[in-house]
């Protein structure tokens, strides 16, 4: 059994979120009924990341184990071939049988994109969310250093009961401008539900100088959800990468030059 | 009577074209209709430059003609209010009585994008032509210089008999690179149909190998149609900026200030 990684891209604006959903349009969805098109066989394929309604993906990655004895290096090209035109698979790889895309990922980088401008942008409209009102970002910017680091962030939880363990660590994050685009770029060993939309929405009300940048170290300590800002919607959020330990991967790669 | 110009941003992918056809969605009737409800007026809009069906525009620019009181400042957001999610109205000014979106135009900036890739791009599709072979860029570059000055497009444009004249003057021409992106700006006094996108295919050529650089020269030279190269899609290119003298401009917004 032969298991096969692949990093995917899409434009999530038609699709009710990765996972896949009764009676709805899924990515997951699109991609097992491509995996099958392709392998002849109907297997899972499991995501890193379930992404939300209306999320963006360049960086994806999911797995699916099969018999099927296509080159892996064909494999984007056929899985194209068969996908809807928003979601494209841009790589592949072969892992080993321990690969799992979601339980073997180091870490997760997603972006968040704002339009600060008072006038809508036709082009930007499917990928940054609009705030009119100036931001400042030097105090966004100043915010955004007490989330680097080892914290609970159960305060910027949607449903911080689904969890037993809220404690998540941030590796790094970046807040950027180029006006009118500001953007957060984060990267973390996990994310709990709605924590990237939650960290944006304080952000942009510390941007818009209705609160403090030591609001976000104090909702690390308090931990209560209410006190975080609003959840900004899902467009503006894009999963950048996923990141695997380099000796899985080369492992897994020469385990494949081996097999084939 | 007032002279209000509009600069529109649009998204051409669910457009057939600039210009109002009958039982199509074209981004002149949806202006015209949106005009209309925010002057109560159904007057003509014109633009600078009639796109082609799936060309997207940051800088179209167009022009009408109103009664109405509403101040040069608020067009935008009336506009957009009322506008498809995939136009926006993103600046008006005041123009005189003389001014023609089209007419008065001094000259006009393209952008063509190529995904330059042999694996296609679910984010990009909308946005740029794939080309899956690798490009010479530095061949393209060469061949890009060839365009500047004041030449017979003839063998550029898709229909030469509409033309008295095919002679146009390229400001600008500047091919670059930030792989897998390479794109083409290109600012000229004026552009003949399908001239951006018959300049392109014939670039990509040269950039294959499968013509010299110098064929553009040449072509200038004979400005026969059937030896330029392909005519690529229209969904890479982009009307980037119209330009108008900055006195007409200045003269505009000054008896603005004083009208208002």
């Amino acid at each position: 059994m032969r298991t096969i990684a692949v990093v995917i891209e899409y434009d999530g604006t038609d699709f009710a979120g990765f996972q896949v959903q009764r009676g709805k349009r899924t990515v997951q969805a699109e991609l097992c009924r491509a995996v099958q098109k392709v392998t002849k066989q109907s297997v899972p394929v499991i995501g890193a990341s379930r992404t939300d309604a209306g999320a963006h993906a360049t960086g994806q990655v999911v797995h699916f184990r099969t018999l099927c004895r296509i080159p892996v290096e064909r494999v984007p090209a056929a899985l194209n071939s068969v996908l809807p035109r928003d979601i494209a698979a841009r790589y592949a790889w072969e892992a080993d049988e321990t690969f799992h895309a979601r339980y073997s990922a180091r870490s997760r980088v997603y972006r968040y994109t704002i339009w600060n401008h008072p006038v809508r942008s036709a082009l930007m409209e499917r990928y940054a969310y609009r705030v009119s009102q100036p931001l400042d970002v030097e105090a966004m910017q100043q915010a955004v250093r007490y989330l680097v680091g080892k914290h609970d962030f159960a305060a910027f939880a949607s449903e911080v009961g689904r969890y037993r363990n809220t404690v998540r660590e941030v590796y790094s994050a970046q807040l950027q401008a180029r006006l009118p685009l500001v953007w957060l770029r984060i990267e973390a060993n996990g994310f709990l539900q709605g924590m990237v939309r939650a960290i944006m929405g304080t952000l942009i009300e510390i941007g818009l100088g209705k609160r403090a940048p030591e609001t976000v170290e104090q909702l690390l300590q308090s931990g209560v959800r209410g006190d975080a800002g609003f959840n900004v919607p899902a467009h503006g959020l894009c999963l950048v990468r996923v990141n695997y330990d380099e000796s899985t991967i080369l492992r897994s790669e020469q385990q494949a030059g081996k097999g084939l």
